[in-house]
């Protein structure tokens, strides 16, 4: 397996890899493009570029700062507010009519635990995976693993550290349900 | 009622409306004025200018990211650290003497919890006001509805979600009062 | 003592002083020329001109946002993510391999909780002593006055009020011990 293919699939991998420098330089050349980019029109198709999958209507607001971007899936009418974050060493995949507020953070990034072997220099993560008709409100961040299932509301501030069903309201640091949706 | 009008009195509006674009428009091209000038006494002019209502000395460290920005008013010697963000879409008023550290967050933005109130697209909001001789630490944001009081204190990190009278420390996700200022 | 001695020694002092002033006006050119270079290289001599103290080996995403700078000491192979943030009015010490997320911030500079003495303008601050082979998770805040011990592990969006030793595993809003590390 390549780096990049150990990367993907949640193995240890060596992040300095010639091949995974370039994708991230290349991420680094469209997050300069998209932040200057003050038509938001044309800044939708740089997204869809720069995007692994995307819908046909999307919208986000500068600025965004994506590690890869061509592991993240979005679906039908994405919408992310100012300055969303996101670490996409593994796929980040989120269903259609999204709702991200401003300074939304998305992890899927992880480092051994114990420090000699997280000096060592290996690394690892996890996959995200967001379902349909999800509002995530301003500030909140989903950690490396996640799940969210269909309808999930995320209260401002949350930290999601483990995953949830449909229909439900999160919120707290850790995320905790605090109202089912009927 | 127009939507503008709608969206202040924290009414469903469609944030689509031709005028509510206009005015993010402008705030967008006021962003990017304020976030590029590095002399802070031309910054100050260039905020008073955009938002709805300063006192005479205010000071803002860049950048910063106001939704519309006309709909926030803030008192005498207002002073904002690095990277403020507020979504006005209802008001935001903010009294004398205000400190807030950097990345704190105002959101009045709200969206129906149910999945299909909400991808069809009609949002809503609720005004922040703050009082006198507020300081907000790093990070801290105040959700939509809340109100505080004279001489509170917000803790790094807090996430206010209800209202708290004047002269306590509240800190905490969500946040509490954990000391009370005599 | 002049105020600069005053605001390194944890003391009241006034952060009108010329001096002052002159060494965060010179940190805004710093930001502004570290956050426009795009070769990682160049950037990692730019901050080493910037922080007080540096190892040979450091790498630094941008944006990065600090105060000062200058009463910033970092360690070998230093690595912060992007969009780091630090109020380094006292001083701010991290020793080696540290790995910072996303989003992380450092916040040393504090107000008095009377708002009348506040108001005054005198504020203080307190350091942050970081040991070595810290990993701080994406968008964690480091309050003033904080040690840290050897390998802590600091997990994604916690609020770090009080001091940690060797070896655990701290998260939550206050951070607490959520793991010891063989």
């Amino acid at each position: 397996m390549t780096e990049k293919e150990k990367m993907l699939a949640g193995q240890l991998y060596d992040a300095s890899d010639p091949e995974l420098v370039t994708l991230r330089q290349q991420a680094r050349i469209y997050r300069e493009k998209v932040n200057q980019e003050m038509d938001s029109t044309k800044r939708s198709q740089l997204m869809k570029e720069w995007l692994g999958k995307t819908g046909d209507q999307i919208y986000v607001e500068t600025p965004v700062t994506l590690d890869y971007g061509c592991h993240i899936s979005v679906g039908e009418k994405f919408f992310a507010n100012f300055n969303w974050t996101v670490l996409d060493t593994c796929p980040v995949t989120i269903g259609d009519n999204a709702m991200l507020g401003p300074n939304v953070q998305f992890y899927t990034a992880l480092h051994p635990i114990r420090a000699e072997e997280r000096i060592a220099g290996p690394e690892y993560g996890a996959p995200i995976t967001i379902g349909d008709n999800v509002w995530i409100g301003g500030g909140a961040m989903i950690l490396a693993g996640v799940t969210l299932g269909n309808n999930v509301v995320v209260g401002a501030g949350s930290v999601v550290t483990k995953s949830f069903g449909d229909n439900v309201v999160i919120a707290g640091n850790p995320a905790r349900i605090i109202k089912e949706i009927e």
